[in-house]
């Protein structure tokens, strides 16, 4: 007979479905719709296949995707909060913390540790592992945004200085991401997808 | 200066885009739509980092949630054809054949070669690796089916002996999961779900 543990397991899963219906502001290349959770966490799990041999130190590739495909998890109950949203901000912490605590005690305790501490070593930002996936979730959204003219850095009027700070850990992970990113800016801001000057 | 080889691997990640685009027939839980395959394909990713201990031989986790991630991308080229379409499925070895040829040569030659091997290694379902990853890609939409009163089961007309045939990599490679799904199967039978004779 199948153990307590796989029921709980379960019920976990199926509560991850919800992740399909939180929206981001993000929106697809092709401009039809705004990507959810589960969309964006997929992309940049396979981004880190194509792109983790550009980190400049050796990073655990499996440990990143692993972390990347449940960084999102606990905005199933404190939703999304834009990164320029500046009221939102201020308890995201505090909302996310909750969130936590109510989705990973679902899991058996062993699973509920082992994710619970991938989502704390992403949001701490310390490590190498969690620098680069940091990096690719910041990556993806300003690849959507560019090649969709502009995306939220135009429909908020983002400073340029706001999007070189948002992508900051991009440049302490990877020199050869970090000039691809400041081209592909450099070339934003002349076609006008976010306010601010050419330096 | 980046490289030629990042100049591909990054149209390739908006390629990929597509996949929020390529919807299946499973719908999501509450029912609301149906999913595409990047939710898909993150889903099945995240069942395997809880699951992958059920596995009766032990297995490459890592590789398992790679082949997961990009089992589906074909799809942008294919299309996504339904498990139980017995016409669709005449010409899809095919079809996805092409579109495997089109879709991996736009990497460099190395990384097309990484991920077409994966893929092609899901397709076979041969190693206790492809077996788990076929597991897995067959219990999601199944527990969504279930979750939410029948699916595609119901929708049509899917016989006991269909779904059996279906989900028989689960059988093959987790006892504890098999047994899990035998019962949820005879409930689902019980409640009308699919057509047939409970045994």
């Amino acid at each position: 007979m199948y153990s307590k543990d796989l029921e709980k397991e379960i019920e976990f899963i199926i509560e991850l479905d919800k992740m399909k219906s939180i929206f981001r502001q993000t929106s697809l290349v092709d401009k039809s719709r705004r990507e959810n959770d589960a969309e964006h966490s997929w992309h940049i799990a396979v981004m880190t296949m194509l792109l983790s041999k550009y980190a400049n130190e050796d990073i655990n590739e499996c440990k990143v995707i692993k972390m990347l495909l449940v960084h999102d998890l606990i905005e199933i109950y404190a939703g999304d909060t834009f990164c320029y949203d500046e009221i939102g901000n201020l308890d995201k912490k505090e909302r996310e913390k909750a969130a936590a605590d109510k989705l990973f005690s679902m899991l058996p305790e062993k699973e509920g540790k082992e994710i619970r501490e991938l989502w704390e070593e992403f949001e701490e930002m310390e490590t190498k592992d969690a620098l680069f996936a940091s990096s690719m979730d910041r990556l993806q959204p300003m690849l959507q945004n560019y090649y969709s003219g502009g995306g939220t850095w135009r429909k908020f009027n983002i400073s340029k200085e706001q999007v070189y700070e948002r992508i900051s850990p991009i440049k302490k992970s990877s020199k050869e991401l970090w000039e691809y990113v400041e081209n592909m800016l450099d070339d934003a801001l002349e076609k006008g997808f976010m306010s601010g000057e050419k330096e």
